[in-house]
């Protein structure tokens, strides 16, 4: 990709956080999946972690190698000409230098956004330090100027998904955390976790910026997370865990019974395959 | 894998193709797809080129290099315990050599058979010279005793899927190719192709050894397919569409409704997708 095309593509997704329509974003796990998110009619397409690290044999939690992780993002990338948005996790390093040479590369993939967590990837169920988040968020904002694409950062608050605390105490961690990092440079923040609809409104009202909501069931629909004032929904691995749940339905059938009702009830035709992508 | 493990599953995998109950292979097209289908309680798993390269970004035919198909095999080989046969279709060769070299790769993936196609792959609708394919074989079977492992070739006899010449011609080429594959060392031969059930039965009496062949819709059932004397069965790219078809249905349902009944229905819970690969 030009790096003007590039530029261009991160303006229009940046702007799509910033007024209605909600901005629905499906987690795709591989260049097929992308495609059929592309063809259906997505605007923008994110990546899932957990799902890329399952159809490469890895446990989600940056269990792959960083490498692995960028051809995956890569060939997404390269397959669909909407915005793409890399799940990142933790950005696979140790220090903010490194971070930053991980964002580096997933820019050069040609996606246009990325979301970066402030879960400790140390094996504890802990968050890392606010001033370390902010500092990371900083840099990462100084680099899309430098390199000169608006990609939108992201900012996930893990505060929830890890169940660190009381509740009340999550929820004022989480708007602190979340205010901050917009005001360091975060164009969206992502307080991942299954919450209540209450909570929702209220991190809505609470946070000074665009808010991520996780999707899927038993989350509220799209409609009413869109009423409620929420920016961005995205479905994390629940797409992947949809198919593979599909796909143990049929295997289930062709051993019990074989027969091909639930593989084909509304299995792709071979010409609709073939042609996944043409352009 | 260690060589006696691989040379035991070879041994075993062989074994099952020369006596009922009817061998089903599922085609996995990553790690995820084929732990899907070790815990659903497959013997045995095939992988899928049209599932591996559109996984990939590309359309089948080995459009996708080599490399990426060894790996993507090589990802599911080490992701299950029962034996994994590949789909590499003509061996990625331009001479007996080349596809010598290919064959020695995957089998280092730890794999114990594949499929070899007798389409030429130079761009017509063409098959290989009989005696070309006969000689390869021959070569494969030199190749196994070498290095030890008692793999499973599965000859592809392709004249039906490429449709070359009347049906009664294509019937004969067929036996004559499948007898000639047997006879050189193939263990088993494929004659895929949407087949009628009286060709099916035909073509099983005709050949002097198992027979594999396609299932799936609109093909007779798996217990009608093991009543003509079938040996094997395979789905192809089947599967991958089953799943890809599921998740266009679950996006459909996002963007027109913003619900998630479709996405939910048959869907892995989270404790389930986190487990996948634990043992």
């Amino acid at each position: 990709m030009s790096s003007s095309a590039q530029k261009e593509k991160a303006a229009q997704f940046r702007q799509w956080h910033q007024q209605p329509p909600l901005l629905t974003l499906p987690n795709a796990w591989d260049a097929a999946s992308a495609r059929i998110f592309e063809l259906a009619g997505f605007r923008a397409i994110a990546t899932t972690s957990s799902g890329v690290a399952a159809a490469l044999g890895y446990h989600d939690g940056q269990q792959m190698s960083r490498e692995m992780m960028i051809e995956a993002v890569a060939r997404i990338a390269r397959t669909v000409e909407c915005p793409v948005t890399a799940d990142i996790e933790a950005g696979y390093g140790n220090s903010i230098a490194e971070v930053v040479q991980t964002i580096k590369a997933i820019i050069a993939t040609g996606v246009v956004g990325f979301n970066i967590e402030d879960s400790s990837k140390q094996g504890q169920k802990a968050l890392v330090d606010l001033a370390y988040q902010v500092e990371l968020i900083v840099a990462l904002r100084e680099l899309a100027a430098a390199l000169d694409v608006p990609f939108v950062i992201n900012a996930r608050v893990d505060i929830f998904l890890l169940a660190i605390g009381e509740p009340e105490h999550q929820f004022e961690e989480a708007v602190r955390r979340a205010n901050a990092y917009l005001q360091a440079g975060a164009d969206c923040v992502y307080p991942i976790g299954m919450l209540a609809s209450d909570v929702i409104a209220k991190l809505v009202r609470a946070i000074d910026g665009p808010v991520n909501i996780l999707g899927g069931p038993p989350m509220p629909t799209l409609p009413e997370l869109e009423q409620m004032g929420v920016a961005r929904v995205s479905l994390a691995g629940g797409l992947a865990r949809s198919v593979l749940g599909h796909l143990r339905s049929v295997a289930h059938e062709l051993l019990e019974h074989g027969t091909y009702t639930t593989m084909s009830a509304e299995s792709l035709s071979s010409a609709e395959f073939r042609s996944l992508f043409d352009r």
